[in-house]
C-alpha cells in the first residue's frame, strides 16, 4: 500500500484548506525573513540645522545604507549636551534629514545626560525635553526633540497578513540567547514598502544579548 | 437561604484541600513580598586589594545598606580600566569582602571599556576578562573577574516552597510597564535566610523601565 492512498479524503481536504486560508493574496504563506536591528543611540536633523551645525549649503554625506530603503547613517556626528553640561561626544546623524529635528537614545545615554526621556514613536515630540547639539560650525539648542523610540516593527502590508496584523497593532517578539526575553507591545508600522525589521534600542539589545541570539520570533498578542 | 448552606460539601472540600496543600511547613500560602532590584556596575574585592588601592590597613566604610542583610554599598569606590585604556571613573564596592575580586557590569558598561564580558553566576570567574583598578592609593591589575552577572532571584526555603522551584532552577520575571518585558532563565539562588529579591542589572532595568513598572510578577517555568 501506498503511502498517499493510507490519507483518508477529509484529512486532505483539510490541509489544503489550511493552505488556501492562509494564503494572502493569492501567493502561499511563507515566513517572512525577520531582521532585528539595534538602533544606537542616533539623530535626525532638519536641513536648516545640518547647515547650522556643519556650515551653510552643507548637506548630509552618506556613509552606511541603513535596512529599510532610501535610509542612510551619515558620516557626520555631533556632541549632545545634557542640562547639567554632561554630554554624549559623537552621536550619528542618520538621513535623510527631516522637517523636525529629533534626537533618539537609550535609558543609560539619557540617564547619563541627565535626561528624564519619555517613550515615544518616532515624530511624536510634543512636550519632550529638549537638549544643546554642538556641531563644527555652530550650535543647535533644540526645544524638544529628545525620546527613547519606542520598540516597533517595520514591515510591508503582506508581512502584515502573514502575522495577521495591523498598522498600529502591537506584537511580541521572543529572542532565545543566554538572556532569553520577551519584549512586549512592539508597535507595528506596516505600509506599502517598509521590510520587516524590529528596532529595538541598545539597552534592549544588551539585555537581551541579541548578539548571540538563537532565534528570534514575533509574535501576535 | 444563607450562602454557606448553597455550597456543596464537594465544593468546600476540594477548596479546603487546595488551601492544605499549598500550605507550607503549615503556614498559610501568602505570596511573598517581590522585591526587583537593579545591581548597577559595581565590585567586590578582597581584603588584599581593599588595602593595596586605598592603603594599608584599610578597611571598606559603610555608606548604605542593600535589601539582603549583611551586605552593603561602600563609602569606597575605583577606576576600572578597560583594555584599550578607556575607563569608568566611578565603580562602587559593594561590601564585606569576598575570596576574590569580581567587577560586575552591564552590556553597555562593557562595551563602552572594550571587554567582551561573559554571563556568569556570581563567583564563577574562571577564564573571565581582567581590568585594571585604580584606587587613590595604588592599582590592582586583575588577572580574570569581570563579568555580567547572571539574572537571579535570591530567596529562602519557604518562598521557594510558594513557588514550587529549587536552588538552581529558572524561573521567569514578568515586568509590565510602558516597556513590558518578560525576562527569562532567572537564576534561582535559593537559601536559609536571603529575602525575596530579584537581580537585574542597569540594561535590564531600562529596557523594561523598571522605575515606571506597575506591576512585577515570578513565574514558574
Amino acid at each position: 500500500m501506498s503511502i498517499t492512498a493510507e490519507l483518508d479524503r477529509g484529512a486532505v481536504e483539510q490541509i489544503v484548506r489550511e493552505i488556501v486560508l492562509k494564503s494572502v493574496n493569492g501567493r502561499p504563506p511563507i515566513e517572512p525573513n525577520l531582521i532585528v536591528s539595534i538602533s544606537a543611540r542616533h539623530c535626525h536633523l532638519t536641513d536648516e540645522h545640518v547647515e547650522v551645525l556643519f556650515g551653510a549649503g552643507h548637506t548630509l554625506t552618506e556613509m552606511k545604507d541603513l535596512y529599510q530603503d532610501g535610509f542612510y547613517a551619515a558620516k557626520e556626528t555631533v556632541m549632545i549636551v545634557g542640562p547639567r553640561r554632561r554630554m554624549l561626544p559623537s552621536v550619528r546623524i542618520l538621513g535623510p534629514t527631516r522637517p523636525a529635528s529629533q534626537v533618539e537614545l537609550a535609558f543609560t545615554d539619557a540617564i547619563s545626560l541627565g535626561i528624564d526621556v519619555p517613550v515615544r514613536r518616532s515624530g511624536d515630540i510634543d512636550n519632550t525635553p529638549g537638549c544643546v547639539v554642538v556641531g563644527p560650525a555652530g550650535v543647535v539648542e533644540l526645544k524638544q526633540g529628545v525620546i527613547r523610540a519606542e520598540r516597533h516593527v517595520h514591515m510591508n502590508q503582506q508581512d502584515a497578513a502573514y502575522y495577521g496584523v495591523q498598522n498600529g497593532d502591537r506584537m511580541s517578539l521572543a529572542i532565545e540567547s543566554s538572556c532569553g526575553v520577551v519584549f512586549r507591545d512592539l508597535l507595528v508600522r506596516a505600509d506599502e514598502t517598509s521590510k520587516l525589521e524590529v528596532h529595538i534600542d541598545t539597552d534592549e539589545g544588551n539585555a537581551a544579548d541579541l548578539e548571540n541570539a538563537t532565534k528570534c520570533e514575533l509574535i501576535k498578542q
